[in-house]
């Protein structure tokens, strides 16, 4: 029930990076942050479990990047701006070197996002890793990309491309025949994931809805049109695909670019006379997006082919989207 | 590597209670809220593990009111005032029973701390019971009450009282005999913190220095202490010692007094002049406080007995303060 010395060891070596001006971080019983003035706080937190959310052989420096990836994800989803975060790190043992890699891809990630580290926990767990990162940022009011907000006409776009996370996923876990050139096309996608924050920033006020698709973009469009009450038409040529799924087993690419989750780009809705503007933001902040469909009035997600007739995708579980 | 709609069907069961009026609750990428204009943020985070902050068998009502307690104490420690919080809670598995428990002790704290629970992540954990809880609260600029602010003539206070939750624990543990009556007497201390909240929100702008006890009184006034370049004095006599343990074998309630953790109550710094002041905002409050020695020039800690003779604590660790 106690923590012992090891803890302030650990925060002092590896994760006490100076907190910028006007931020007060690591050392005191809370961090301290200003928001610019009238604007709003967005928050967003993720637990990640040794052998549910990653495997026990992770690259540190790569799971310590995607701890923090996931949750810039969220605030990125919401249209808002990173502000800083907060980690909790619950390590079985100490070792130097995991600790210094995790760090240095948490730190790296941070910097880049303008998400400093302002304060967090660290313990000693009695199992494997636990990692828990809350992050903050800041949205003006009422320009928050909420999924309430899809309109019936509005476009659908996603970010990136789509697949490769889970493609990589199956080959980790051997739910696909080994093929290392395969691995190495798509483990980035997986390990070291992208999410498009400064692009979110730009969408708040422009987009209409949106979220990331780390449940898979079937099941996380259809929470937009849940929470919208409205429907949506996939035009599945228009998919970005990854480029390593070209060739593939049509059903497998079906499945992995409408079911594979733990993609940290956004799919979001905005009206079409947005699209100008759209691809003008996605090309200043250097990121691809696609338009692949419309939201409807008639509930549900249908998908169609190059030939306008509509895809029965044969994974498990579509049909509960359709 | 994912969590299935189990978590979906947890969230909605137990922790979706409507947001107040103005903040954006459970069901999006981020919680979205609003400080009060000038204000900064102030934020924390604890995590909680299964056999190491908690027993397996303790009460779920009592652990979900102690974690989101020991977090409102951080916001107290900074004289901030609650706004929300998130919640990420992993489970081994699904019990009703324990999740009804769990959150109803977690949301009568947070209605009653006015910090309303916005978000956050559930998932099925390979081991035990993991919290981690993030709250969020408002600080005036220059108002926090930071570790760093202690000044030399300084008064040092502490909330509440001091002991029980130690005495607990060993009764919990074995450490010492089992004494029904005995752990009657402290184990709410131990299970049902209370933190000061109104109270350290009140002391913003008027302590110098303020900070939790929980890692014990000895160790955490340390950390003002080093944070503040000053030494400090205490008088024995005037520590608030827990009812419970009155005539108890001396040397136990010394460094169950000095020593034990988790007591989250405040231990605070304040210049002599702001004493009645200090005294009516307590009594506002209803919180009891005590004035227990003084902040001094000469590095380190010393207390002083009845007598006003140096009182040379007998548990291991006090030489390191001293």
């Amino acid at each position: 029930m106690s923590t012992g010395p090891n803890e302030f060891d650990l925060i002092a070596r590896y994760f006490t990076r100076p907190a910028p001006s006007g931020f007060l971080g690591v050392g005191d019983d809370c961090a301290l942050l200003k928001l610019a003035p009238g604007y709003n706080l967005a928050t967003s937190t993720d637990l990640l479990i040794e052998g549910r959310h990653f495997f026990s052989d992770v690259d540190p420096k790569a799971l310590g990047h995607k701890a923090l990836a996931v949750n810039i994800s969220d605030l990125a989803s919401m249209g808002a701006q990173p502000l800083a975060c907060l980690l909790s790190l619950s390590l079985p043992d100490v070792k130097a070197d995991w600790l210094k890699a995790f760090s240095d891809g948490f730190y790296a990630l941070a910097e880049r996002a303008h998400c400093p580290l302002l304060g967090g926990d660290t313990t000693r767990s009695t199992g494997g890793v636990i990692i828990n990162v809350t992050v903050m940022g800041q949205v003006k009011p009422g320009q928050a990309l909420l999924r309430t907000g899809a309109k019936v006409g509005d476009d659908i776009w996603v970010t990136g491309t789509l697949g490769a996370a889970d493609i990589a996923l199956r080959l980790l876990q051997g739910r696909l025949p080994a093929n290392n050139d395969l691995l190495k096309a798509c483990r980035a996608a997986l390990e070291w994931p992208e999410p498009p924050w400064a692009f979110g920033k730009a969408l708040a006020g422009i987009a209409h809805a949106a979220l990331d698709i780390s449940d898979g973009l079937a099941q996380d469009l259809g929470h937009i049109l849940k929470a919208s009450a409205c429907g949506a038409e996939l035009d599945y040529p228009a998919l970005p695909l990854h480029p390593a799924l070209h060739g593939m087993d049509a059903d497998l690419v079906q499945e992995a670019a409408l079911a594979g989750g733990d993609v940290y780009q956004l799919c979001f809705t905005a009206s079409p006379d947005r699209s100008i503007r759209i691809q003008e933001l996605a090309d200043r902040a250097q990121c691809r997006v696609s338009r692949i469909g419309q939201i409807v009035a008639e509930p549900g997600l249908r998908i169609r082919g190059a030939d306008g007739v509509l895809i029965e995708p044969s994974f498990i579980g579509f049909d509960h989207f359709s």
